[in-house]
């Protein structure tokens, strides 16, 4: 049985995973979510986390399947089931293995961001104090995930190396999940030139939920996420936006304190939390899970979008970034 | 039988190890060499690399022996065999995991790089078009490297992240095998001002004997190479300077190419060298291999160093150092 329309894309959680999980995903009628397979796992750790993931679709293979294509999003919708789509928030997955980008492509990882935080082989993370922008080892990289169709995604990185890759990148790329630092400046959002040249170049943002990327945090009300779409959607262009959620529902503080601190580290780093509030932080009132993204297709009605580019905005614009992204160059 | 004076040490080698050249060692009185053991290998690949030296030690033992202190430097020079240092080129063996410094210490490690060329996850190697110093993960690695006795070796770092080092290193650090770039302007050499602050920290420079390294590369003489030995001492203070000679003996020029490609780059890097000369090039005629360190003795005396430096110069500066460096904090 099809999902209500419009299409309903989420451009990245990443959850404790668990059959209620699904069941509220078939519940929202999310046809599509780009899951985090990893945040600091190196190749063989990645592995394991694609193979628990097929366990997941054996087990409920009436509610998720493993998408792979933009015709996997619109299967699922009309099956009324969630195509999940597998990506990489750090690059440790590559370790220092060029050849490794076309094995994880073929195993069906989707997107790579070419940095988490820190310094990667590749580029530099928004945390670090200075960002000489994209590597040598970098720019071969991005060179070879565009020719096998594995997306570069910047969430996490720092200002220069995400222009630098904008512009390197032969194909769009995307930042799956962050807001415009003009509304909220936290580290982790995006400064104006990176969105509209982002946006220049076709590539996506994805509006992320999280309350840290939030302006009034877990207070952000549905009527102000809306707005500042609205008001991104007139320096990018509509065509250019979606949902990126960052939802991490279920989850343990310990799995926010592994984000920050991975192995890197033998103090504490409390990235965007601190001492005194070092686990997750509540979620919205109007965000808590799958089932809340037809809410905000009806905050984005109530700030003037017309029903085209709630649609656009809900799905649509992820799955021609899917179809244009996922094959080979 | 023990070994003549002066008492040589090696600051680095990387040959293609067997037992004929472990009887030069011996003919030439070398009483230490620390030798690379890691150029782009993960954690699993360094230990076989240890394990593989560890057959040597049981197969030679009569020449060769694991070293992993000032102490065994004069025993071995007192025995008449060879004490076997091991240092890392690169980062690559901790992975992402600030764990293994230790764990790497404790197997035997006495040195290891914290770039090889291009960025790693803590400092910029000098083949990268800018440098940001030392990362997030870099701070922390040192402060550990510092704890458990592991030395920092900047010899493959770009400018900024060794000033960096030598500044956030509450110890004294290497770089085991270069030479001023005032001397001769290769990309691998060093400013005098790393030189100067090197020094000023009781840190040491090993010079090297590889003709990249070289002015007039494989036609330098071994007079004008003593002359600039001469001159830095002017510049560091005949304490802070040593032997590091970069002896690459008997490698096939696949082992090259693999130092400068590793598994990161599809394109063929040529480092030092060009299309044209991409093996290894040859090494002057009068230092070919551990039977000639004496005549760099002789070299050293003939341009007016007296006995007592000239010691320090071969050997005496490094067990100095390796006395003060190898311990815990």
């Amino acid at each position: 049985m099809s999902f209500a329309s419009p299409l309903i894309v989420d451009g990245l959680q990443y959850s404790r995973w668990s059959e209620e999980i699904f069941r509220q995903m078939n519940e929202g009628g999310v046809a599509a979510v780009h899951v985090t397979i990893c945040y600091h796992e190196n190749f063989r750790e990645t592995v394991a986390n694609i193979s628990a993931w097929n366990r997941r679709f054996e087990d409920h293979g009436d509610l998720i399947f493993h998408g792979r294509t933009a015709d996997d999003v619109r299967r699922a919708h009309t099956e009324g089931r969630t195509a999940i789509f597998f990506g990489l928030q750090n690059c440790s997955p590559i370790e220092d293995d060029i050849g490794l980008v076309e094995v994880l492509h073929t195993l069906g990882i989707r997107f790579m961001q070419l940095s988490y935080n820190n310094q990667s082989l590749l580029a530099t993370g928004c945390y670090e104090a200075d960002d000489p922008g994209i590597t040598r080892m970098g720019r071969q990289v991005i060179a070879e995930m565009n020719r096998v169709g594995l997306v570069v995604d910047m969430s996490h990185s720092a200002e220069r190396s995400t222009l630098e890759a904008i512009d390197l990148s032969a194909r769009p790329i995307a930042i799956t999940h962050a807001n415009p630092a003009a509304w909220h400046p936290a580290l982790r959002n995006k400064s104006d030139a990176v969105l509209k040249a982002l946006a220049a170049r076709g590539g996506m943002l994805g509006f992320s939920l999280y309350p840290h990327h939030l302006r009034g945090k877990s207070d952000c009300t549905l009527a102000e996420f809306c707005e500042m779409v609205a008001r991104t959607a007139d320096l990018m262009g509509v065509e250019h936006i979606g949902i990126g959620s960052d939802l991490c529902q279920d989850q343990p503080d310990s799995v926010v304190e592994w984000m920050r601190n991975g192995r890197w580290s033998r103090a504490r780093d409390y990235g965007e939390g601190s001492a005194a509030q070092a686990g997750f932080p509540p979620q919205p009132a109007w965000f808590r899970d799958n089932r809340d993204h037809r809410g905000i297709a009806h905050g984005l009605k109530a700030v003037g979008f017309d029903d085209a580019d709630v649609a656009r905005i809900m799905g649509g614009n992820w799955v021609d970034f899917f179809e244009r992204s996922f094959g080979p160059q």
